[in-house]
């Protein structure tokens, strides 16, 4: 299997960080290939621009989802679009690492999925959710909280469900290219617990990474069950 | 009334950015005065990070959220981050204008989420919800999008309710910090709609901030209903 990791973390020894490296060793150790994107390392990008495009279908007017459309036909995105679509294309699984900022990731890691995620590759037109353009691949979310468990696991609990928070990226982002979306593994209260707290959440972890394939994944919407403009059968 | 427009578009010459003009057009005529950070034009930094603090609290281990709080309290935040925080103690009613990528905040928009509104300021400890730093305050999103309005007017359009896609804005950054929450305005089907619709939601989003006051807000939780343990009563 190939794995892709995008990872965003502004700390380098951050116990985010940990739990990437054991991603990449426990996959490793099992004999998946693991590519890294450290996009603070890489100091990457995340605006997205007019300088994503190389070439322009309107270079007058700037609809950034037509552009990438037309980008990627003609293979003129900035280098450092399709250094990533590439290795997005390479995989079988993608695992985004991050810290919870706001209910959702970083700022670079949102300009990741904003740049890279790009029309006319992961979607287009009524090619979505289980017709998506990287359908067959699956997706899983790493993260680490402030928060404490019982404050996101219902949807009594002060911020409701988890999942629900994480909506937009893993229905409105990973489901909706075609992903298989896997439950999403997070690490609570990380700041303020006590070192045997983290070890015990890299147990919890390296055991689920060891039988990602007995996971079963979040249901998202079949297009199946909705007319050509997309309402309701 | 004092309001602060956070805009964030690539394309200048934008429908979003004639919204964003009516907003400052409709509000100054009823003489409010307006401010506005335009995130694209200002070339604005969205990647939180060690350099957003000109003093550490632990100089070898960075959790932002901790920095935050310490550079707040010892005012030596970044200055781009401090000219933000000044524009939102002073405003009455913040309003972002944002294209929806992936159902959510283009990257710079987020960057500004995650860098202004920081620990310390408005939350921290208990400080959240309607308890939050910036309670007293309104907030109002006004978003443009590609979707067609029945894809997210209710449980079981193909893509849910539009505020549960944006619930982790909503609900997770705007109600959290302590800020009432108006109902957004959502722009539907935008790039391929034709001048008369356009027109149209000139007209409904002029007609909207006219009467801000009639429009109730949407509800979130109360500290009141919660433990001190953020378990519900």
């Amino acid at each position: 299997m190939n794995v892709f990791i995008v990872h965003a973390h502004p700390e380098p020894k951050s116990f985010n960080t940990a739990l990437r490296d054991l991603s990449v060793n426990v996959l490793e150790k099992e004999g998946h290939s693991v590519t890294l994107s450290d996009l603070y390392a890489m100091n990457f990008n995340p605006v997205a621009g007019p300088d994503d495009f190389r070439d322009r279908a309107d270079p007058d007017y700037l609809v950034y989802a037509l552009e990438q459309r037309h980008g990627w036909e003609t293979k003129t995105l900035a280098p450092d679009i399709l250094a990533e679509t590439g290795k997005l294309l390479w995989c079988d699984l993608l695992i985004l690492h991050f810290p919870l900022y706001w209910f959702s990731v970083p700022a670079i890691m949102k300009g990741w999925i904003d740049r890279v995620l790009v029309s006319g590759l992961t979607y287009g037109g009524r090619r979505f959710y289980d017709r998506g353009g990287l359908k067959g691949k699956r997706a899983m979310v790493t993260c680490t909280l402030g928060g404490r468990e019982h404050m996101l696991d219902r949807d009594e609990a002060i911020h409701g469900r988890l999942t629900d928070m994480l909506k937009p990226l893993l229905q409105g982002t990973l489901a909706y290219t075609g992903m298989t979306v896997l439950p999403p593994f997070a690490a609570w209260h990380v700041p303020y617990v006590d070192d045997t707290t983290r070890a015990g959440y890299l147990e919890t972890y390296a055991d689920r990474l060891a039988k990602l394939d007995s996971l079963s994944p979040v249901a998202y919407p079949s297009l199946d069950d909705f007319d050509d403009k997309m309402t309701p059968r």
